[in-house]
């Protein structure tokens, strides 16, 4: 026997969630108190959304991550992460308190609430995978388990909804475990799709590996590397599929995003005869804002659930069996014919600093490759900031985070702390805009809180460049802070200004030499002053909302 | 002929909307542009959540009010801010961008989605009276003449969607105009209605006025003031509908919030032969987390759109028509009968400082209501500000605002910026606690941005006192913030922190004298030091949480 909120609790940790994110409110304080007592760690957040960005953060690291809030006003601030980590596949629990059970079906106007008690609940089931309501103790674990197997199995949020009065009840822990779902797949169409693949692939001259972020969710890492040791063959990652493994091996040759991508990158992946696409979301910023020409003739792809080789489908089909089966029958194929020139490349010629030179996008971004480290965990924001680091090489597997399919503006600082407790072992720098640090800066203050030591460089070049490239107007203008000042208010922190690249070097030392608390380096930029992939990414987003068909 | 876009906003402006709240994104810049170049000005905020409560006060205070972000990540944050506003009958109009309308069929993966074109749609569908995705432009001006007329008349949330590629379609302006819905009376109804009302109230010797929220919404304040006239009777208002009349009228007797309300003001509604209760929501919050003793059988309950006797109703009875019927048929009542303690009262008494005398929050709110001048607008956030400012005395009509139902944290800053543009003739004060603050803090810079002049008391007792009154746990401690340095960072702008009550009247001498820009004061209070309200209501509140049944 155990209770509903212990049982909760003691489920989340088996999984390897340490940490839960949340803002308290009175309708989960009871099931709050249970979680202090247990196993797993409250943060308490500045507000939901940012609690939501940091499990969301929390989960792609670790492989699950939670968030904990209020009914109604803590529930419904929530639901942008919650469809962001939708979006991207991210396993994220949704636990959110609820009125009394009993007080529900009095027909009474609650605080938090318009009186439909059915709202969050059916708001929350359009946006997660599986969804439940606690109202009956005896039923209770049956369905935590259930939500918690839908979870992890489909690798996107899930919703549990808990009255207050039910968190302390009595319920009996179930013999059996139900998390490990079988993946699916078909002997058969398991077969026939290796053979055809391997067929394809084996008489191609210029194969290639598109790897996405499948590998990451589905822990695939380790196959990927096999595979690329037994073919050979060359590899690029999607942009949300980034760090899914080291960026230093030398079959890598860089992160494909269409147009945006370096020239050798595209070059390779659409000169391909034949495209091996692993676990990738095919969205159009994944793809460089539809940017990416991938011939469908040439291009075998498979994601979590199914093959698709050409224009037909072969399902269901696991990633993890197809990709055990092209081990174990794909020819190696000669480093000479393959010609591949590694990422790594692209650290070869050292930095040399121009001293009172005006930084410029470039320059920061050339010297940034050079100063992530062994231990460097990177996350960018969406804008320049992700665009421009789509050619960091990061040294280890799952080191790099950004929303690169559903783009919220603002998800580093929070997704920052979230990764600070995930990965305690590594620094986490962030690369993050003025327009963006706007909508979630307060989220600083937890960081600082919780004397956490990354390094974050907030790129001010006076509005939101992003869409500057796309369509400028007086909307693009931002209220212009003191960006570097503002990490005092909240705490213990170091910070400063950078406008030239030996203002620059002397920041990154002073950071080296910081271990104890948060480095802010804001980062002065002319106003127009990007990535050229941004201005390319502009282009294509403006042209694909205006034409008119 | 017009434009979708430059249709929309014309009949906007036409009702009032001189200003929209929101955020840019590359699905809702063609949409800008033409608000831009329309006759509503655009204001932009730091996130959409904040645009969301800004456009709320602004609609509390003028009527109606919009607010405008682009398609997923901006919806999607907005959620919380247009329930509340379901929630307390706030006519907001929701505006979001939306990917180019081909687009969509094309099955596409479009960043800021999740692939399902459906989805803000149906989230939003829910949330609101009314909702509409623009597809033809032929049907477009209708449906938008819709959309704002069901907005006026349910004053509730209403949801339009335009896909980029419509916003500058030409469209047809309408012959006729189908915003003024009639408010539907049945006449037999309403002839008995206020026969029986009539009939219990001149025979009462104690009757008493309890008005609520819908006199804002439905301007129906000179019905008010005239029934105040003809009857005679007290006037107490609900925590909602508070500041309905000027609370320096002569029958108005405070704001009743059960056990929270001042001992006469209580005594006076649970003691009365007969309560008239006019235009409330009789939510939990607003009836003192349900210590409200209203006696159904001395109740006459009057809606928008009905009148409950004792346990019968009238339906349809549109408010206004039930008040002239009273205002024509009722008696007045003998003056010394009535036996009316003003609320002004509480003003009659000087405050006279104690020099270094540490602050306390019933002194500090003492000195407020002196504080408080003819051309002041209070906003109040949730927490103790909005308990202990129940009796604040308001000088004119709609010159409060707190969510006293929905009672979302957070909310006062971003609608302080709302009053700022609707009510620029008025001298804006908040109270705000210093965990509401923590959520939506920077909304303050586009405040500065504005170059606006509010008075902003930050009340800094170290945590969620709120959430301490119900249950104290470690979830309710907050990092410190230095807030009162928060202001500059932001621009141009006046702080200081007081501690004693010397100290406040320096400020207070301070912020009189300053006229451009905003002032900030951060007072400190104890740690536990909060209204005698909040106290009773945490009470309240936790039982009705913990309560089994």
């Amino acid at each position: 026997m155990t209770t509903v909120g212990e049982y909760l609790f003691q489920r989340l940790k088996s999984l390897g969630v340490d940490h839960i994110f949340g803002v308290p409110g009175d309708y989960v304080l009871s099931l709050m108190d249970v979680m202090i007592e247990s196993p797993v760690n409250l943060v308490c957040t500045c507000n939901e959304l940012n609690a939501g960005y940091a499990a969301d953060a929390y989960a792609r690291v670790k492989g699950i991550g939670a968030v904990c809030v209020t009914y109604g006003v803590g529930g419904f601030s929530l639901v942008n992460a919650v469809v962001g980590a939708y979006a991207e596949r991210v396993p994220l629990v949704v636990i959110s308190g609820a009125p009394n059970s009993s007080v529900k079906q009095q027909n009474l106007l609650l605080h938090h609430t318009t009186g439909d008690y059915n709202l969050q609940f059916s708001i929350m089931e359009k946006a997660t995978v599986a969804a439940a309501i606690l109202n009956n103790p005896a039923q209770a674990a049956l369905q935590i388990d259930q939500i918690l197997a839908a979870c992890i199995h489909h690798k996107r949020p899930v919703y549990l909804e808990i009255p207050c009065d039910i968190v302390n009840q009595p319920c009996l822990i179930p013999e059996s475990c139900i998390y490990i779902s079988e993946k699916l797949t078909d002997k058969d169409a398991l077969k026939e799709a290796v053979e055809e693949a391997v067929n394809l692939l084996d008489k191609s001259t210029k194969p290639v590996i598109l790897a996405g972020v499948e590998f990451h969710r589905f822990n695939l890492q380790d196959k990927l590397l096999k595979l690329l040791e037994v073919t050979g063959y060359p590899l690029a990652t999607t942009l949300l599929g980034k760090s899914c493994l080291s960026e230093m091996h030398p079959q890598f040759i860089g992160t494909y995003v269409g147009a945006l991508s370096r020239d050798y990158v595209s070059q390779r992946l659409e000169g391909a005869d034949c495209v091996l696409c692993l676990g990738a979301i095919m969205s159009d910023m994944n793809l460089g804002g539809f940017t990416a020409k991938l011939d469908s003739n040439k291009l075998i792809n498979a994601n979590s659930e199914k093959v698709k080789v050409k224009h037909h489908f072969y399902q269901p089909v696991y990633l993890g069996d197809f990709i055990d089966g092209l081990i174990e029958n794909l020819q190696k194929k000669e480093l000479i014919e393959l010609d591949i020139k590694p990422a790594s490349d692209l650290l070869a010629s050292s930095y040399e600093i121009k001293p009172e030179a005006k930084l410029t996008n470039v320059r920061f971004y050339e010297r940034m490759n050079h100063f992530i480290a062994q231990k460097s965990f990177v996350i960018s924001d969406t804008g320049d900031a992700i665009v421009a680091t789509i050619d960091l090489l990061m040294p280890n597997k799952t080191d790099f985070i950004g929303q690169a399919f559903y783009l919220s503006i603002g998800y580093s600082i929070p997704a920052c702390l979230g990764v600070c407790f995930a990965s305690p072992a590594t620094r986490q720098i962030v690369f993050v805009g003025d327009g963006a640090f706007q909508m979630t800066a307060q989220e600083l203050s937890t960081i600082i809180r919780h004397k956490f030591n990354p390094v974050i460089f907030l790129i001010n070049n006076d509005g939101y460049t992003i869409e500057r490239v796309i369509n400028d107007n007086l909307y693009n203008d931002l209220q212009p802070w003191k960006y570097h000042q503002l990490p005092a208010v909240f705490g213990d922190s170091w910070s400063c200004v950078v406008r030239t690249e030996d203002e620059l070097e002397s920041a990154l030392k002073k950071a080296d030499a910081i271990e104890d608390k948060i480095c802010f380096i804001e980062v002065i930029l002319d106003r127009f002053d990007c990535s050229e992939g941004l201005t390319r990414l502009g282009r294509a987003l403006k042209s694909a909302n205006t034409d008119q068909s």
